[in-house]
């Protein structure tokens, strides 16, 4: 049976704004994306990953991200370039754009002297370490560097940019995207343009996207915000949160997803730049408790508890506002994992690691592919006018397309014969599976047989599907 | 194509359980529980609910749940004898089995010292209200009631009771289950006996299960506690926690769940004891924001945002002991409900409160089954010694195969010919499908020229299924 290639009725949502944005002929940037087949999204976790795990995933048939928000310009544009050289798939790069806090000189005292007793155990000195920003929100001078790229996707944390400026970024034909923690967040990213929604379950790790609100209890499960958020919205929704495997994949998918998105499973990928500390404390027990924690940046983010979580309390009122609480931990973790110690590293997780797998992110990505419907994206079309159709042609036609169903991937086998006239329609996912079944012996045998005695002429046709409609609309499965 | 009757592998894992503990012939409670369809469990709701939802979620193919935490004994040997008469189905008797704490008159105190200012604001004495246990743990001399009513099942909260009277529970056959909501809980469950673990994502509404840790930073969301128990447990797994609807289901089961349990669905359902100010408030926007709190009895439990959660903070300190904390509130509540005001009211709702709907049980119930795979249970078996297989024959019979798998609800239909010796296989879920299958015009008539002409003879037999394998182990889906 042929699978839906657009599972939730993307399609049909897609094609709704199209009608009343812009004639339905003009494919928007979100449908040459859904062409490129399953949204598989690499969650783009800065300071974990760049370029080199993006492009694995992109390889292996999912979608790449790269988080820039902790990039230096050089370090920007060199890693854009990477990407955009290195894929013809789509790629997503990813900004933050929160609104950097006011300078507070007593707030920055009151952390240093909370922090004081670690700096004195590590015989450091407190009063060397600059406050520092650590990270810069998206900017225009940013968008310079990225323009030329035009990258397939953008996705933004905290929110979107001022309205000029997302202007600018859908101008250039990127795909937008950005999280929800709440109902009311993805109704506003709805309103404000968004292509599609990423909806962040509690059981994400890293920063929570929260930019609506700063009350933690108004966080839900991925069981919850999920279905309510696809409710809610007319864009695809892609869910993030707990997905660890192509289980996840299913799970999230009969929920309404159009997509997913996973970070966790990807940290400890042989791509990935995560520390061995880290890696560590994600293939052991202490990753079945985390916590959100602002200690780390000024912003609640979830991490594998640790003892300067422990000490001071995960949500410690003395950290400073996001990002500028970075810049005093930076030392003592950098002091600790010297000594190979996680006591002060952010150990970002979501509640479910495990997926963490070291392994090729190829390895990693197609696996969760599985978690996918099989999608037919090429069609054979054989037509053929009958001479003489004996017993062998029967039983060759049976046996070859038992042949293509069970041993080379092919999705479906239709013909239909009326008069001398043949139509044979096979499916399949890929070339590379319609090649290898051309090549099979028993395929060439009855390619000359056809020749020779069945049929006065045939053609074939390998033909790559790009939309698929059905009414009516297929079960969610 | 027929599904498989126990989508997570069941058969195979309580076989496993068999083969150590007992010869495989003697099917254990739970095999038989299995043989009865969907493990759908209508969450138990102590204060919402009594036997006449439980009823009506059992009528509709479901098992319905009394909760008996606050029942008197008269009310308990009463709802039992309703359910124990009024279906044929398994149902679940629900008990708590927590630890009533020693009498502690500072805290008690301490805690209406913090209510009081709410007391005189509604003109009621504080020092009228009796201190209270509110809610008895199951015990030998609650087990002497129940015993002569042999619950199909009985569920647990807060852990399990002491292992003699457990034993004195599985002595007379049912099937035990108990909350989990941490990994560690789920293996200690596995450990100390239960048939299988319900495990309680942070989207689940009223109180934690949790009873071997009172850190609520060790509550995950349903995404991430789901298939790391299912990995860690031998025992079949349900899930709760936001599934409010057969997509939900469906999330479920793909995660590995053998069941589901839902709960906040059914508390606007019209056999609900629900009040109309919390079912307002359960179809309001309102039930967006929930939080846990230990206001209402001690022990965290999810409710919806209320004044008395937001003026003391929904995990204030003062509130004593599980279950005292509930004596000093029922009057503010009692006061308050009449007034029309849920300002004091336990306003139990898990995260996803979408699916609460104000119509029958039974109709909530058949909504949520449609996320199990249909299941075959029952075959027809065709077997025949052939006379004369004329054209007629052949496009009858197809036509009559058709017939049953695209109007009937026949769910596979296989026929082997070899000789003169015909095998025909129809797998059916119900026998109410065969019935309607074989009173119609096109069967009746074939049934007659098949003895007339094409048969020598024929046999039929209708079975039932009970048990099912597949080699391999079919992908869950």
């Amino acid at each position: 049976m042929i699978a839906d290639p657009h599972p939730s009725g993307l399609t049909l949502k897609a094609a709704g704004r199209d009608n009343a944005a812009m004639p339905s002929t003009a494919p928007t940037p979100l449908h040459t994306l859904l062409t490129h087949g399953p949204l598989l999204l690499q969650a783009p976790m800065a300071g974990s990953q760049g370029s080199a795990l993006a492009l694995a995933v992109c390889q292996a048939g999912g979608i790449g991200a790269l988080p820039a928000a902790m990039l230096a310009p050089e370090a920007l544009t060199q890693e854009l370039t990477r990407l955009s050289q290195g894929t013809n798939r789509p790629w997503n790069v990813n900004f933050f754009c929160h609104t950097p806090p006011e300078p507070d000189a007593a707030r920055e005292a009151r952390w240093r002297e909370t922090l004081a007793p670690f700096y004195a155990e590590a015989g450091l000195d407190i009063d060397a370490v600059p406050a520092g920003a650590g990270r810069v929100p998206f900017s225009h001078t940013v968008a310079d560097l990225v323009e030329p790229f035009r990258p397939p996707i953008v996705s933004f944390h905290f929110g979107l940019p001022a309205p000029d400026l997302l202007a600018r970024v859908k101008g250039w034909g990127s795909v937008v995207l950005s999280s929800a923690t709440t109902v009311e967040e993805a109704l506003w990213l709805e309103a404000h343009g968004v292509d599609a929604v990423i909806a962040q379950g509690i059981e994400a790790g890293g920063h929570r996207g929260m930019f609506r609100t700063d009350d933690l209890t108004t966080q839900v499960g991925t069981f919850a915000l999920l279905p309510q958020i696809v409710a809610a919205v007319n864009v695809p929704v892609i869910a993030a949160g707990g997905i660890a495997d192509a289980a996840g994949v299913r799970a999230a998918l009969a929920l309404g997803a159009a997509g997913v998105q996973v970070g966790t499973a990807y940290l400890c990928s042989d791509e990935a730049l995560t520390s061995p500390i880290h890696r560590a404390a994600l293939q052991s027990e202490a990753a079945r408790h985390t916590q959100l924690t602002t200690l780390f940046s000024g912003r609640p983010a979830r991490g594998i508890v640790n003892r300067l979580m422990r000490e001071l309390g995960p949500l410690n009122p003395a950290a400073p506002a996001f990002p500028t609480a970075t810049a005093a931990i930076a030392p003592l973790r950098a002091h600790g994992e010297k000594q190979g110690s996680g006591d002060f590293s952010p150990l970002w997780s979501g509640q479910n690691a495990r997926g963490c797998r070291s392994a090729p992110a190829a390895d990693i990505t197609r696996e969760l592919l599985q978690g996918f419907p099989a999608v037919a994206r090429h069609v054979v079309i054989f037509r053929a006018t009958a001479r003489a159709l004996d017993a062998e042609y029967s039983a060759t036609a049976a046996q070859l397309r038992e042949l293509a169903l069970t041993r080379f991937g092919c999705l479906d086998f239709v013909a239909v014969t009326e008069g001398d006239q043949e139509v044979a329609l096979s499916y399949w996912p890929d070339e590379a599976s319609i090649r290898a079944w051309k090549q099979h012996a028993d395929h060439l045998m009855a390619q000359q047989l056809g020749r020779e005695r069945w049929y006065a002429g045939y053609s074939v046709e390998v033909a790559a599907i790009t939309r698929h409609y059905h009414r009516p609309a297929p079960a969610q499965a």
